[in-house]
């Protein structure tokens, strides 16, 4: 099964880095390495050394953490296709480095200006470098923009990089958020047919599809997946870890008992805290409403039985689901139990009565719980009354 | 082509009423359709008539302002499989009627209790019913959680419905979010085979899939697709209609040249200003950091070139990008370009000396970009002293 071995490259430290408001302190870098590694990811992925000064501190400091409280996550950085880069990330004594260059047209021309033939040269030459150097280290190759590369140059590069015997893993990169699913999955089934090696996926999330990607780059045999704490990037950022969960859970729960999923609101908060975000209302699990069943209907089904209209089970989060009762599209059954919960015995047809004076007053603003209660407690002492 | 004959189901003032902050007054929902229609969406679906007093007069109203102000919109409700509801929602004057029921274990054991055989022939009377009652209302029949349902069940559904030569066309809804891209496009492409009749897609975001799976739905022959604005509804949403134009524009921006992709914002905003949300830091086109290029490699690249790392053209919206240059990842070629905005002549070698600074001191603080431009417009001044 495609879902059952694979592993998460956590980037918020790296692609995360580049969403507009993250500066990271060393201090919340280790921070969030910590609690990443409780929740279970596999590899984390950190900036450049030679981004700045402190970026390169930073690798040299949360490696240090790393070796010295025994966390089991491996450590890696992302360096461009140079000798230079290299010979800096593998000074910082992390457990791999990525290797990037890009290979469509439009990076060909504006980023580097340099041609397939060069590419694959450059990338002979750093990575035999960085294996010579260090015989153990994890080595990811990887190619920028493989979405809008022409596939006759991907096959070029990835076949003379395959055939150096000298990584573990090839990358393919959707950098821009145009990949559709079909698509990928074609790649990399492609790809681990072609060379055997372990393949990864980093999915950017412009046109929505960052999610649905990386697991359509699981059923083609990925084994790594990129992901950033609320995806945040360059841009509107990349598949989120939480989503990516989410994703899995509902494929099947046991793909995802590897983590401590708990753990997942604390990550998504912390983040949101030090970028000065709000958590999208909307986001997967932790988004204010993710567990709201509002519409009588789905009131009534999810408290006769929750799987009714949810696929995730918020408990398996630490979290509570929410049915409000005092809005237009209430119905009746959910405001009977509210009558339950608040032990009032109340005839069907007063609960019926209740519901549409609690619809007919929502119209206009809804009502708070509160003022629920009270109608219901008022016709239960009514009723006392008149028996 | 599937992509270039699609039509959008505007349902924010249904699905997107079932989000936990939604509450629209007469008059919100009247300035909605309008800016709907000014976008061009195809069709507006509106909350059932039975669902609140207000609602049912809500949707008379809006009728009465399609009609008397010629929008092009054709305006549908959504209501149970049952006559009396049929009744109501004939009464309203809207151009078409979606009928729902659940086909799911799930929904047939705890929503209505009913079983196939009871929802064929429910399906078959009321049906009928509306077909006599209007003969021209646009009719569609959609079963609910079609993607948990058990395939047999599914098909007797829809090919006894469609044998009654009654409905313009079938629904699908992936009501909890679990579907995957290759199932909706395999059971959309099906029924389209069996049928022939126009296929309808509505589906939840629980997963992350809800943009993918509308695009997969098209793929498969699929002629109408669900939105809301923002992508509100029961839950964390459905698929939102910024994300699914986001999505075709990458594919292929003719796609949607049919819509006035400029009003997109203002929707955006209008609905989040009246939910009291926040638009998602991260959403398509429109959330805060859709635009922003931050990485050296990315700035100087879109400098350059736009299209390198933008697969969506922000001035196709009316929005623009932007490249700040005051952060440790900041690259030289940004630099530069901002110095020659500001008609400052330094050498390479200063402006390199001056991204370095830049780097060092927002290691601890990103620089605003008056600090950069005083950093540049004091190393001129100190070249004209020197020279």
């Amino acid at each position: 099964m495609p879902f059952q071995h694979f592993s998460i490259i956590e980037s918020t430290l790296r692609e995360g880095e580049q969403f507009s408001t993250a500066t990271f302190t060393t201090a919340q870098k280790i921070e969030i390495v910590r609690l990443l590694d409780r929740f279970g990811v596999e590899m984390i992925e950190m900036t450049s050394p030679l981004a700045s000064p402190q970026s390169e501190a930073d690798v040299h400091a949360v490696a240090r953490v790393v070796r010295a409280e025994g966390l089991r996550v491996k450590l890696l950085t992302h360096v461009r296709c140079k000798r230079e880069d290299a010979l800096r990330a593998l000074e910082t004594g992390v457990h791999g480095i990525d290797v990037v260059i890009g290979t469509s047209p439009q990076l060909m021309q504006h980023s580097h200006g340099k041609d397939i033939r060069y590419i694959i040269d450059a990338a002979g030459e750093v990575l035999s470098f960085i294996r010579e150097q260090a015989p153990d280290v994890i080595l990811r190759f990887s190619t920028e923009d493989t979405f809008r590369s022409r596939l006759s140059d991907l096959y070029r590069v990835y076949l003379a990089v395959a055939d150096l015997n000298l990584v573990n893993r090839l990358g393919v990169a959707d950098t821009v958020g145009v990949a559709l699913p079909s698509q990928v999955t074609l790649l990399v089934s492609e790809l681990v047919r072609l060379t055997g090696l372990d393949i990864e996926f980093h999915g950017h999330n412009d046109s929505g599809c960052a999610i649905a990607n990386a697991c359509a780059a699981l059923e083609g045999g990925a084994t790594h997946i990129d992901t950033t704490i609320l995806g945040i990037g360059e841009r509107n950022g990349i598949t989120p870890l939480g989503g990516l969960i989410a994703r899995l859970y509902t494929l099947n729960k046991a793909y995802v008992a590897k983590y401590n999923l708990r753990v997942l609101p604390e990550l998504d908060r912390l983040v949101a805290d030090i970028c000065g975000i709000d958590i999208p209302f909307n986001n997967y699990i932790t988004g204010a409403s993710a567990f709201i069943h509002k519409a009588g209907i789905h009131a009534k089904a999810v408290l006769a039985d929750p799987e009714t209209y949810e696929a995730l089970n918020p408990a398996d989060f630490g979290l509570t689901r929410t049915v409000p009762i005092g809005h237009r599209l209430t119905g009746w059954n959910a405001v009977r139990r509210r009558a339950q919960e608040l032990a009032l015995a109340l005839p069907d047809h007063t609960v019926q009565r209740i519901t549409q004076e609690i619809k007919a007053r929502a119209d206009s603003t809804p009502l708070t719980p509160a003022e629920v209660d009270q109608l219901l407690v008022e016709a239960s002492q009514a009723g006392e009354i008149h028996t």
